[in-house]
């Protein structure tokens, strides 16, 4: 259907014409190795499994969760796509499937799908993954762009990774790097109000407003994490801090960060935009989407970041301490006042 | 949190009061023998399962797919879950587990979702299948309700049924009644201009409307047509005759279909709302969500009405035929002009 003119909108196209369109975006976008039997076509998706499936869901609102000014639509469909399989990683699995919901106007342009769906399948192709189905509907004006990701745990890993293993002997550690996407976010901020990065910060603030856009986690530290013996793992979506008390109140253990373990983040953003700043994006920042989990002493995974050690909990509610003070949780919330 | 005001806004109670509140609704939802590992409060949900799974989604949008006038939350959330287990079981699937996601404005009140989860909960313990995760976005305004539904294949039967299974040699037949939403949507219609059934008829009309906003199908007919050998079966969600129509194309069969043999429904409605109506809501009434099936002759499973038969493709394009004459499509299309 390629003979379709790109300025085409969805409401002239309609759904089967749509459909038809886009599924060939997905048709290769991994190989036939993939457990996936059947999908996308039928009433639902069929996809070979063993043991269990990882699910999870993830939504991202026009306005909301991007700014058309800062993100192309392929952004937006890699960006979905990657939060779903961070989840997925920090389960401890590999993705293997996708459903995919747009919700958009008629007055919507086929580039616009076309550009969102090649964001999908590159990502999706990348990890893996099939896009086995998903939904199509109609708005009043509003977009939104879902993803349902499925998983499988690796060979070896006979169960998931959950938030509320962690001990109180543990240590802390960090599958990437921290504050990239916060601080990619406020470049971009500060930029509408005229501010540029100086010349010799322009690369590094580049890199930090395409993570923010597109970030690109290497999704195989979960299944990693799961055979090194991690006892707990999170995917750092709503910031260090704000997960981290999520699995300190899972695990019921204190989690003690020590701001010095990781002072090169810390410094790559003060430079730029200042110490409050790093500050707020690397402990608070959100959408990361790499991984903090907790391992036994010995058995941090190659390449991951040691941010801080444990405690048992003698009394009261489990807290994340920073440098030896109570952090408050902070980070994001969608419907927060 | 039951001694929260029932006014009080999902923004004030912000994300974790707005999930500790809702969760308690689905905790106990369905029993321990599901195969639902673990889920909703981790990164994602893990669904015990062998084999395969089947996977399904679907979106309703307020003001789209339902409207506040005629819809309460909890009839919402009921649909929404109905038409997602409806696809699970147009695989031959039973359901297992659900994902859930509400985008909804931050001035939403907690009663309103309350009542939405209630909805949800209902349908999933009716059918024993457990919410096992999901997704809470904020949006300016706008309300949509998406779930997913995973789903896993019955003892005995060893692979979803296809839409493209389907044999000449079959003969078509439906799980249930035909243009009953339709129907209610009808009387919806008319009764904002001013119309309403009369007396002997408010109780068939009532329930039209009744099945329109809140459908009940029998989710265990998908199943017990697979086991009865199911060539092809689909979910009748957009029409009788634009749903067949899908499934002639995906088996390369004709399908014959013969409105004497739906005589009772057309019958039925056009005693209310007339024949014309009647024709409508029977062959191109959407969200019915009974099933359609082929078989072979001999085994048409107890309580499925048969519908018409099939045909071989000599050339051109596999149709839809109704009493002799090819029928359009027609039916619901979401971005249609």
């Amino acid at each position: 259907m390629s003979d379709l003119d790109a300025s085409s909108t969805i409401g002239g196209l309609g759904e089967a014409g749509l459909l038809a369109e886009v599924f060939t975006r997905f048709a290769d976008a991994a190989p036939f190795c993939t457990p996936v039997a059947l999908g996308p076509g039928d009433d639902a998706a069929y996809v070979r499994t063993s043991a269990g499936v990882v699910v999870t869901t993830d939504t991202m609102v026009r306005g909301r969760d991007w700014n058309d000014a800062w993100s192309s639509p392929s952004d937006v469909g890699a960006k979905v796509v990657t939060q779903n399989l961070a989840d997925v990683a920090a389960m401890g699995g590999v993705g293997t499937a996708l459903l995919v919901t747009l919700v958009a106007p008629p007055s919507t342009t086929l580039s616009w799908v076309n550009d969102l769906a090649g964001g999908i399948a590159e990502v999706a192709a990348r990890a893996g993954v099939r896009v086995a189905g998903g939904d199509l509907s109609s708005s009043d004006g509003e977009v939104s762009v879902s993803a349902t990701a499925l998983g499988e745990l690796p060979a070896g890993v006979a169960s998931p990774v959950l938030r509320s293993g962690a001990r109180p002997t543990d240590v802390w550690a960090v599958s990437g790097g921290l504050g990239r996407s916060a601080a990619g976010l406020e470049v971009l901020r500060r930029s509408e109000a005229g501010w540029f990065p100086p010349q010799e910060h322009a690369g590094v603030s580049a890199a930090w407003v395409g993570y923010h856009c597109r970030p690109d986690p290497d999704l195989s530290q979960g299944p990693a994490a799961a055979r090194a013996g991690a006892s707990s793992l999170i995917d750092i979506s709503d910031g260090l801090v704000r997960d981290a008390h999520r699995v300190a109140s899972a695990s019921r253990v204190h989690i003690r960060l020590q701001s010095s373990l990781v002072a090169p983040h810390l410094n790559a953003v003060a430079r730029v935009l200042g110490l409050e700043s790093a500050w707020e994006c690397v402990f608070h920042g959100g959408e990361e989407h790499v991984l903090l989990g907790s391992f036994a002493p010995a058995s941090v995974p190659p390449g991951w970041t040691v941010v801080g050690g444990g405690r048992a909990v003698d009394d009261g509610d489990p807290q994340v301490w920073l440098d030896g003070a109570v952090a408050s949780p902070g980070g994001w919330d969608h419907f927060a006042p």
